[in-house]
């Protein structure tokens, strides 16, 4: 088995729930932040086949949206040159990081 | 080391974190939540030796219970056929989901 | 591709949430507790290049601080000779936990 871990916009958490739900792939949602833009996202773990892992790419992949969004950024910036820039600025948002990680002993009790 | 990781209903987190200290296992809690059927729950992460895993998993068991209890459904239930479906139904909820996955380092700084 | 997890004292989070984004390294943060001494903390999970793993861990260490703290246990600690110890007790908290993990694939959408 592996354990695939999605990092995945609030905005899109929602229907991939509902996906993955249809499809009957259980799942475990975390509330978390992206740490440099502070952007909320939600961390969904899932731990499937083999043989399931590239479909469960797909569902993800197929609600995964890239927007553009302002956002103040949370820390100085003084690696891109900038001393003190505290304007919103605008970024590309959303997508999802996945990682899929090998499980070694998987159980239910 | 390896990475335990067990997925366990509210209820039973209590006795698991109590079993834990009592046996000097250090344990990390997230706040979670299961997808489908929106219980929620807490995930434990634990790093062990190769050689506790078997006793921890162990203490997991003993404290995961499955109990019936009447929930919600937070999404449409196509996939089994019914269109509106929205009374609350019984379903078996609890238990403990449990991944082993290696650990590669492992540092205390 | 490596995960990072590393598991951070609340007070030390900020610190290394600047330093990362100062090294343009991205995270996801979830919050946490440790589980025997309910000590808030945050979990930082980071997808880094096998490369920059060792980079990585000097950041972390850099910014991972002892201290000494006053705590009441939540737990009966029948395990320590005491059976009804309610004082707070003084115990060394912080520092940083942290595990090295393969990625087997590494994906954004
Ligand atoms: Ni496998
Ligand atoms: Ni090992
Ligand atoms: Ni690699």
């Amino acid at each position: 088995m592996k354990l695939v871990t999605a990092i995945i916009q609030d905005k899109d958490a929602y229907e991939l729930e509902n996906l993955l739900a249809k499809n009957q792939v259980p799942t475990t949602k975390l509330a978390s932040k992206g740490g440099f833009l502070k952007a909320q996202n939600i961390t969904f773990m899932m731990a499937v086949k083999d043989s399931q892992v590239d479909y469960v790419l797909s569902l993800i992949k197929s609600t995964a949206k890239r927007r553009k969004q302002m956002i103040s950024p949370s820390v100085s910036l003084e690696v891109m040159g900038e001393e003190s820039m505290i304007q919103p600025i605008e970024v590309e948002v959303g997508g999802a990081t996945v990682m899929v990680t090998p499980i070694e002993q998987f159980h239910q009790y």
